[in-house]
């Protein structure tokens, strides 16, 4: 009498709650696949722009003087080296974050199906156990013993279309929560791989910055404005412009009023 | 003479050397300016995406159960505290590399007026020199000395400017290099910074998955699909089919055709 009256509610709450439960992994496996993916193009953006910048480093150290020229050379060698592992990144995120999140679309539909058809086989049965159930009661007759093995068969049907569909939902479940802790895990791992080589890749960049000598570079600048021939040039002019006052001693006179 | 024949192609290489040198550091420090504004720029356009993964992953966490919800919501608030970091580099970056480049524009080209003024004294300077030089050479008469006290007086103004010239250029260098060195080292200290909290913050966050129950999740999911009142009536339909089998034994052939 119960089930009469309630069970085909309790089936279509049942049922309901499991259609939800797929659509709700579907739409935010979904969700999570574009923004994953959203995530690791601005990654591969960023490493657009940091090789752009190593390029610029490269270009402006040519024009510099020889300790800038090789502490910024270092410096942007260690820069696209870690733009090597910036790629390296964007390439597992992309197998092992997106892909598995893309094709979980596919198994998600595949699983639904195979639920709709387990969900569709519970009801029917339950359907036919319960029209059973009314035509037993309705005819205690002769046809009492015909209904009676239809309705143990239909019990039987039932009763392991529930196994069957409690075990399609159990491994459906099962298999999210691994892949949910498998692609997460994954993704981790995966930038702290890069956040690791970050760190070490920086920590010689530094050096190489730090190792600049000012000082050399400096002398070197000043050296490049003066040639020695222009150096000696230099010394003759002076020369030339003091023998006149040293020859001549009645300059001396007008050459102290200059002074004054 | 060797100073009238080749000297002012001397000079006009040195001013030519030195424009240049300013001119390269102006277009230079110009277009680092630009990328590391760009790199900047993207990063901030990664951690937008990195919150909007993180506000999917609160919404996902929400329709799990237990230990799933608490450990999605456990990443996602390590995630976001990685954002903020994120953020903290951005500024960082934007006030510690973006704004002294770009402030440096203005410097360049005040240092540029500077050294122009001083190169445009040293070259009239020069001129008046060999002018009076050249007066000296054809005049051996009572002109000759006002002619040396004023070639004396342009001699001394002529290596006044030469050395304030030379001043000005060596603390042009002397800054670029500082700041060079500075602005580097800035950007690869802000993000070391980050990287550290990165491996800081997702070993947390790993630990966040890896601890998530998958076993009770299911015992959860399964009971919510089998409310107690739901099991009961379940138990009732099965005591009830099951009767007519064990009250009427004239059934068990049939049943047994149907078994077979």
């Amino acid at each position: 009498m119960m089930m009469l009256g309630r069970g085909p509610d309790a089936r279509d709450n049942q049922t309901r709650q499991i259609r939800d439960a797929v659509s709700n992994v579907e739409k935010h496996f979904g969700e999570l696949c574009q923004i994953f993916a959203a995530y690791v193009r601005k990654t591969a953006r960023l490493r657009d722009k940091a090789d752009l910048l190593v390029n610029e480093i490269y270009a402006y150290a040519a024009t510099e003087t020889p300790n800038l020229r090789v502490g910024l050379k270092n410096f942007a060698d260690e820069f696209a080296k870690l733009q090597d592992y910036r790629q390296a990144e964007v390439e597992r995120l992309e197998a092992k974050v997106v892909e598995p999140l893309k094709s979980y679309g596919t198994i998600v539909k595949l699983k639904r199906d195979d639920l709709k058809a387990t969900l569709t086989a519970k009801n029917r049965e339950a359907k036919q156990l319960s029209q059973l159930e009314k035509t037993r009661q309705r005819n205690p007759s002769d046809r009492h013993i015909i209904a009676e093995s239809e309705l143990q068969r239909a019990s039987m049907d039932a009763t392991r279309t529930s196994r069957q569909l409690e075990e399609t939902i159990d491994n459906f479940e099962k298999q999210k929560i691994k892949d949910i802790k498998d692609i997460f895990s994954e993704f981790v791992t995966i930038e702290m791989l890069f956040h690791g080589k970050a760190l070490e890749i920086y920590t010689a960049a530094y050096q190489s910055i730090q190792n600049i000598d000012e000082n050399e570079d400096l002398e070197v600048f000043r050296s490049s404005l003066h040639p020695p021939d222009y150096q000696s040039r230099l010394d003759i002019v002076r020369a030339n412009s003091k023998s006149p006052l040293q020859r001549n001693s009645s300059l001396k006179f007008s050459s102290g009023m200059v002074q004054n």
